[in-house]
């Protein structure tokens, strides 16, 4: 069975007293020591880390995050107006968009970084800003996700200017007088050091084409351990072996390339957790399944209907001195879709994975841990009318703070239009 | 390649030019043809058809539907709440929901109709409401989904009361002097007849047990024909198979039961379409693809990434007059996200689909036709901070009138609390 990250029985009681269910929850010390490993990363020539926004863009995040040191990746215009306005310095913001920004120009001029993520937007940018310098996303031509789709790299991916494509860049910037002081590639190396430095390879080879690059960034895409029995990413094990493949190339070359890196999940994942309430129990019989049925589900926590992503779950029985049996549930949302499962089966995404846990009455807790990266921010989020729901941040000194109310159905419905 | 569905060219063109894409836009005059035929759905002794607002809840659609003669179901007291607002009067509108609403108690006494869908749920309304009629909803045992994760019936399901528990129910029912005079199953039985009559046969038997009933549900669940190579569902083919069932049982248990049917996305799906604009052109290569990037994506079309789900595509050159080309085309959306894609492999949502397409030049439309259900609903709303779009109705005569304004990131932000 798993079981809590960073808050007590009593403090998930206490909690769940205060603040209507279900809410998020993120601590802001395993926030800071994950921000001082990734500024730990092992570099030849100095570092910036820079948190990928996209995971969990709370105002309140992002300052803890930017407190300690980091800076920003926004996949945006809005994240990045977004960061500027929870306070981040728009020197520390820049933009990795799949969208070329509509205010482009007014977010540049307020200093905010861009990269170029294809060719037209690196023309797009030039005629906007020419004689300036930018960022370049590359695509290297390789990619390491499960499958076609959920590649970041490759020839199935369509993030970043294809490697085959350097004659074009070097053109298009030529053009403009733009110089490419930054390169970047994301393939989502994962765990494994020695995938990492296959990856920087590739991408040193083609920074050695781009005579102005000054700054290498590997992206991110460290896997974390959500489930205990998964393992994590040693991010020195990482750095250390690419330690080596700057000092070559800044000895083949010339340059002392600065590294960046650029990760959202390992920040942020294991910070965060859902407190929900069990409002259900029900079963098939016999031959079928015991479901657990809570207030939240694929409106706040889509990655398992989505990907079949893994969570802990674990339940917090509302009266501490209960004895409770252990059980195998399945766990369901509150949606009325047949996809709402938070125990999809661990490697089969169409399968289902029941799971030990302790047997629930109606109104204890269950957290969802592992829930910081990409839960709030990637949910079906108002899905069967549900409001957006509260986020509360644990601060160092162990005391709660409300960081988003909870929407009311009045916001949720305040755009519609209806005749007199 | 496939085409527009209710829209022209020219008004694409016009709608792309008045509002800022992307925007969904409804067809009234389809909303009021899938509505009459779903109320000519044939049935032995009267029917009603209830609509699953959950699949496409703006007030103007509900309107629209209601004025047409259906019913609504909700799938939480929020929609109950919402469809009440919308100006459906609460007798006409049924609550079927995984959880248990909190304000179920006032949402009875203002009249909305209760679906039990639990043992709990049945309870906790006989506790509020003793002496009182409702419906429960029942799972028969048997489901038709594509897999084990997205049945809506069967041991892997967890919605509905399952059929062996019937003494529970009775019990429970007696307990509380509650009157079961409606019973709803709903296992998904999409577009061939003989499931449809397999489902009333399990349910009628099931009603032969519950000697209050005088109303049965079947759900919803039909099939509609989003892709060009796809089958529709033949109502009248359904309806007339399953009048015999109905007939044979008022002769067997002297009860004529009123029918109901419950369809979301029949009612809507190709009443409506997500209009696009071609924002980015990128490939990887000779070996590798051409993509079409848009400035939508999963924010507003989720199924195909979360399901695999195919939905047509049209480009709509910004220039009437240009003769494009024919071309193989990925088109993937505007999030940072491996998975945002528009063209999942068809039957493999792991893999990709190329799909033939108009070779479009940026700043064309490309409109997502099949997007009127579980879109604007289902979708990842917010993520990568882009706001909620808009939506827009062609009424009867042909107008157009916004029904949604877009939202703006001043609304997304408006809960997040920051510290002095």
């Amino acid at each position: 069975m798993e079981s809590l990250r960073f808050m007590s029985e009593e403090q998930v009681r206490a909690l769940q007293g205060e603040f209507e269910t279900p809410f998020f929850v993120y601590d802001q010390r395993t926030l800071e020591e994950h921000a001082r490993r990734v500024l730990a990363f092992p570099s030849a020539f100095g570092l910036t880390g820079r948190y990928a926004m996209k995971a969990l863009p709370n105002a309140a995040v992002l300052r803890v995050l930017s407190e300690a040191g980091l800076h920003v990746d926004a996949s945006s215009g809005f994240e990045a107006e977004r960061a500027m306005r929870a306070g981040i310095a728009p020197q520390r913001i820049q933009i990795t968009a799949q969208e070329l920004p509509r205010d482009l120009r007014a977010l540049v001029e307020r200093g905010v970084l861009f990269n170029a993520c294809s060719l037209s937007q690196l023309s797009a940018y030039g005629e906007l800003f020419p004689g300036s310098e930018l960022s370049v996303r590359i695509n290297p031509g390789r990619g390491s996700g499960h499958s076609n789709r959920t590649n970041v790299g490759g020839p199935s991916a369509s993030f970043g200017i294809w490697h085959e494509h350097l004659d074009e860049l070097l053109e298009t910037a030529a053009r403009h007088r733009l110089r490419v002081a930054r390169m970047h590639t994301h393939i989502g190396s994962g765990s494994d050091p020695d995938k990492w430095v296959v990856c920087a390879k590739l991408s040193l080879a083609i920074a050695a084409r781009l005579p102005d690059v000054t700054t290498l960034s590997l992206g991110g895409g460290f896997k974390v351990a959500r489930m205990a029995r998964e393992d994590a990413t040693d991010l020195v094990a990482i750095g250390q072996k690419i330690v080596p493949e700057f000092e070559a190339f800044a000895r083949n070359e010339g340059r002392k390339l600065h590294l960046e890196v650029e990760p959202g999940t390992y920040l942020v994942a294991n910070a965060g957790a859902l407190v929900c309430t069990v409002r259900d129990l029900v079963s098939t019989g016999a031959g079928g399944h015991r479901f657990i049925k809570l207030d939240s589900g694929m409106t706040e926590v889509l990655r398992p209907s989505m990907y079949g992503a893994q969570h802990p779950l674990v339940v917090v029985p509302r009266d501490a001195a209960r004895e409770s049996q252990r059980g195998e549930f399945l766990v369901a949302g509150h949606c009325c879709e047949s996809g709402d499962i938070l125990t999809p089966e661990a490697g089969n995404p169409e399968g289902l994975g029941p799971r030990e846990l302790l047997e629930p009455r109606l109104g204890d807790a269950l957290v969802i841990e592992g829930a910081g990266a990409y839960c709030a921010s990637m949910a079906s989020k108002n899905y069967n009318s549900f409001p957006e729901c509260a986020e509360v941040l644990l601060t160092r000194s162990g005391e709660h703070r409300l960081i988003r109310r909870r929407q009311t159905l009045d916001q949720l419905l305040e755009n519609e239009v209806l005749p007199d």
